[in-house]
């Protein structure tokens, strides 16, 4: 056999197997309650009206939905989609709409339009693990920016801007999740939202917006998106149905200046020449029959519920020392114990008791977070939650109380 | 706005618009006959098979198949390519396959993971596009090998890998296509694959061997394939539903060594996560009820009538200073006009005449080929074929003559 280590690129050499990835692999026990996911619930699918689409498209536009389609996307659907986006407060055309095979399609090719090895970037301390591997292949040096419950800490990000600016140092871009941010589920208040697109303008750094779970809102007023108070240009938008449809279709969306739309479109030719038609138009018909916004208004309330059955597990539980986030919308809550507690090393106890959960270090850069953990209220069921916080919380217990065994002896 | 040529990455400022890409727009005009695309024929689809399937599988399976899938592919349809790709001489198991977003990103997952900026990448001349476009991306350095009518011209190679290594220059891997070339049609000789395998093994070379039209066969007896041939780890082989099933599920995969699919699945799960399950899960179950084999059978019968056809149609009309292949498969011939006919320059005038091409030059990465276009027989009806080539021979007739004026003066 070749010698491949010669053969390998750079980035082929610098990707490592993935941690998460065993530890994900882990939870697949029958038996076991995993709040390690970010899937969205399957039982309520809308499976009898993807059936009646599907049979229509295929009786009416077969030859083109199973053919090959354009890269920008299918245009059915990048119509009903800027309809629907300025039904919700947007003021865009299909020219700032590039279809994507979903939103981890949508951040790698921007991260790749912007990005070369070395270049500093800013995210979130914790961010989404999706977003982190698209900016390690691209090279990037990350530079972490903490967020409280208002969202990220603009000060502290302008604190690095001016010490970057005086010593010389470029950057590129932010990447920040928003809404109902993955992993804390922490909303960017409308504040820190203006004093970002500030810093934005007077530093000259791209805003990557990602937000695939804006839509899925409980409760509260949203602030407009990032997209929507930027100069144009100035932000970046990836949308996905993933969350808000069904995530077996792969069709997402970047938003953005018509100019970078159509780097990405040239960009996304050589990399999968298109998305699929076939789900495309799936997606679009479903959005033509109006059947997009009552599934929405099904599911928020189906997770709010889920939601609030975490909340008040949590809240029976866990012990004293133990704290979570509780988030408005979305998918997740971030849980964080003492500093005593590592996720990691507790990862295998809740496995042997039948719990898992998201290791808090998978979100961060550079492997803090150590005591905390995400779960995910969305896909287990409401008996799931409560039974699965019940365990979890049981081997929370036994950790503090058995590192209190060592100080003993 | 930013100032984004600050922000672009190496890439997003070495991206071009495609020239190619413009010129296909011409294409669409109304009553316009096109040998530019490389589409299969879509009036042969298999609709009512795909329904029915469809239909099962939202019966069966709805939560699987609309749900996030493995980023290595969804397992049944790894089974049945496996258990397919060994009836047919393969030897290989679900460890050697990675299922892919079709062969596109099958192409960009590979180089990425062995191309960095300045290597040294052996092609044809002339070669597909999209490789081309995936190895520029990369920022490969082109070394161009001809072809004849027994494929790469492995002396060449052996010429060129010589002087490399006297210059101590380093180099990466050689891309071919084998099978039914695009754009050529040319099919390397057996001769030819056990050389080219010599020299991956002597000079240390990997081979990446990118076979979408392989069963498209009409007549003759297939050398087995690169992959069947070589040792393991030597050669990765690209495939793809698109040209024997439907492209518009963007269905492919990657065979190779287990150690390249693992570096290559941590690669995709930045890139798109999964490929979606919903497309995957009804070519497996296209595959499980047998429906694969017959098909493939039914558009080779098309295929092969349509390409005698337009062997005939230029036989009868074009002028004796222009040649052409005789494929024994695939989807494509490429024509050879004399050295003073541009066609790149001609395009316009194909245009006017209602008849389209892709130029030659697109397919050599040096922007040679000038006197040269491909021709697709599978995607225009029969009687399209026949009326295209005489308006083709009509121009370039034109173009012959006109060519004489200047020196009449």
């Amino acid at each position: 056999m070749i010698d491949l280590v010669k053969n390998y690129s750079t980035l082929g050499r610098r990707m490592k197997k993935s941690v998460i990835r065993d530890l994900l692999a882990l939870t697949n026990k029958p038996g076991l309650i995993s709040f390690a996911g970010g899937l969205p619930m399957s039982s309520c699918f809308p499976v009898e009206e993807i059936k009646d689409i599907t049979m229509t498209i295929l009786d009416k536009e077969p030859e083109s939905a199973l053919q090959y389609g354009s890269t920008e996307g299918y245009m059915p659907l990048r119509e009903e989609v800027v309809k629907w986006l300025n039904s919700r407060g947007y003021s865009v055309t299909v020219d700032n709409v590039l279809m994507t095979t979903a939103s981890q399609q949508a951040i790698d090719l921007t991260m790749k339009l912007f990005v070369d090895p070395s270049d500093p970037v800013f995210v979130e301390l914790p961010s989404y693990p999706g977003g982190l591997q698209s900016l390690a292949a691209c090279g990037a040096h990350f530079v972490g920016v903490p967020i409280d419950d208002e969202g990220l800490r603009t000060d502290s990000l302008e604190e690095r801007l001016k010490i970057m600016v005086k010593e010389g140092d470029h950057y590129k871009l932010i990447y920040v999740v928003p809404d109902f941010q993955n992993p804390s589920g922490v909303t960017m208040s409308l504040a820190r939202r203006q004093r970002l697109l500030e810093l934005s303008q007077i530093y000259n750094v791209l805003i990557v917006e990602d937000t695939p779970y804006r839509d899925i809102r409980f409760e509260g007023d949203a602030p407009p998106a990032l997209y929507q108070m930027s100069e144009p240009g100035n932000t970046i938008s990836l949308h996905t149905f993933s969350k808000i449809f069904v995530p077996g279709f792969r069709v997402g969306w970047v938003l953005a200046h018509p100019d970078i739309i159509k780097k990405l479109t040239v960009e996304k030719q050589s990399v999968d020449l298109c998305t699929p038609n076939f789900t495309q138009a799936i997606v679009a018909e479903f959005m033509r029959r109006d059947l997009l916004n009552p599934y929405i208004a099904k599911i928020v309330d189906i997770y709010r519920k889920k939601r609030d059955i975490m909340l008040a597990a949590l809240g029976e539980y866990m012990p004293e020392e133990v704290r979570w986030t509780t988030p408005q919308g979305g998918l997740f809550l971030w849980v964080t114990m003492p500093d005593m507690i590592d996720s990691e090393q507790m990862f295998y106890e809740a496995i042997e008791n039948k719990v898992a959960y998201v290791i808090g270090s998978a979100f961060h850069y550079d492997g803090s977070g150590k005591n905390n953990m995400r779960l995910n209220f969305s896909f287990p069921t409401e008996e799931e939650i409560n039974r699965g916080i019940q365990s979890l919380a049981e081997v929370i217990k036994k950790r503090l109380s058995s590192k209190v065994v060592p100080v003993k002896i």
